[in-house]
């Protein structure tokens, strides 16, 4: 049976595996990229991954490779982001972008793609080829999306959960659907996860942008307002706009770089924009839950409660 | 038989395939793709793609998709470069980056790498897969290389062959090989033809680098001198900087920003710099024009003698 020890180990696999793909040959870039998988992260992917796995014939030999390059090709958009923002800090330690330069940066994102190509390529795993290609396509749309609506006032809550539905829940729900198609679960298990997995994406990605508003700079690992700072209206200010205050927001949006975003602060709590915002989070929550109900009962179960209930208090 | 027209008729639904496949979400994406596809460019991969399986038994149908993924891989790989170099203009037309944007053209480049990808998990081309992302690995380690060695006057030949190898002749001797492969060519003959490509892209990079110091701006389609002003030594100043011209070659890199390389491109003529690049060059189109001597006669012979010998005297 599985103990609780159980994602531990099989978590240290991946990390180990990760730091093995990682190998090139320029030292500077490996130590660079070493440095990034060392700062951590949640690796809340290669966990559902292995969550999902546990609901079919669980083979770790199988499951390892598979969640790392999920991992990867996580870490990949990261560093992509992170040119895109010209962010200095991510997971509290410097940018991939910021220690080696944007040039680099560029090729370290697509040397990650590759890597995480060429494992999967290793599995033979056709399916999950096009699968991934079709993810990552939609977070890129995503993101274009994201760039091209900057500073966009009329952007509503339908756009801002097609975007997060690229950008994160695209991830998620493949995520955990590879690591159960692969143990060979059943059709109707598979896509009860992969529900599941969508669920727990939205609502990340929607703490994510409380988070940038109400966070702990240091336990966030990156400085707050970053988005708002960008002209990248998340939910919270797209509530506030949508709300008496808008005349208010618009104008605590301009302001920003005067006054480091204490206008806006003050509109999104008093629109009850960040209370909104908190509201949907967990309304997915609550699906992924109800959905989870109906999985058979165990280990997997057991941990996917933890994993989707931790997402609503989670400080970073 | 296959006529004069059979490459010309195969090009043109490989570019038909590259606008059908580019179709996306974001307007704006699709328009800017669209101006880079009908910009042109020379189309040489797959131009190698398609002679590559004349060798064998010839079906459009499977080698138009193949070519089309491969100058997607490359499209991709020259966006994300001129996000790197800042480029303004590639081909005559504005790049991606100055259009769109740095931001959106990081995208743009993950999106053509992915939408290549999924062509090719479409053929379910496991080897493929594998080969190409180790040639794409292979491109990202040698422009990481070539950051690297930005200003460092210890660069040698042996070192802009291993970065022009990987950054160039890689994606060449695959283009030619999957082919070949594809249209079930005995091993011998795609060894051959692999080993023809990759001489072929040596002799093309080589020729490119000697054509940023002699070409007509226009016909190039990008300022000249761009790789010496941004601190990339290509052969031409490496032979120069093993010169009786040493110290001469280091003042006018120094002073390219001041005289716009006049001194620079008297150092490459006079310490016969330029003469021997070309002398290099013409040495791997003997060597790639010695091994299609081999091959067995026919039209796909004929077709690559042409490619191998217009490299020598290719103006853009």
């Amino acid at each position: 049976m599985k103990n609780k020890d159980f994602l531990a180990v099989e978590l240290s696999k991946v990390e180990e595996h990760l730091l093995k793909t990682l190998k090139t040959r320029s030292k500077m870039v490996e130590e660079s990229l070493e440095r990034f998988i060392k700062s951590g992260g949640k690796r809340l992917r290669p966990t559902l991954t292995i969550i999902g796995a546990t609901f079919g014939e669980y083979k770790s030999e199988v499951v390892v490779p598979l969640a790392t390059s999920i991992e990867i090709i996580h870490m990949a958009t990261l560093i992509h982001d992170d040119i895109v923002d010209d962010a200095e800090t991510r997971r509290g330690t410097r940018t991939v972008q910021s220690t080696l330069g944007k040039n680099t940066a560029v090729y370290c994102g697509d040397f990650l793609f590759t890597r995480a190509f060429m494992l999967i390529a290793d599995m033979a795993e056709i399916d999950m080829m096009k699968d991934l290609s079709k993810a990552i396509a939609f977070i890129c749309d995503s993101e274009i999306d994201q760039n091209e609506q900057r500073y966009d006032q009329t952007v509503d809550v339908r756009k801002y959960l097609k975007r997060i539905a690229g950008k994160t829940a695209a991830l998620f729900s493949l995520s955990i659907a590879v690591g159960a198609h692969k143990a060979g679960c059943d059709k109707k298990i598979t896509s009860k996860l992969t529900n599941i997995g969508k669920n727990i994406g939205m609502a990340f990605q929607i703490v994510d942008d409380i988070l940038d508003f109400t966070g702990n700079e240091k336990t966030v690992g990156k400085p707050l307002l970053s988005d708002a700072k960008q002209g990248i209206f998340t939910l919270p200010i797209i509530y506030s706009l949508n709300s008496s205050y808008r005349e208010e927001t618009i104008k605590a949006i301009e302001m920003i770089k005067d006054d480091g975003g204490e206008r806006l602060m003050h509109c999104v709590i008093n629109s009850g924009g960040l209370e909104r915002t908190k509201g949907l989070a967990r309304k997915f929550i609550k699906k992924a839950l109800k959905i989870k109900d109906t999985l058979p009962d165990g280990y997997g179960k057991e941990a996917i409660t933890e994993i989707i209930e931790r997402q609503l208090d989670r400080k970073f």
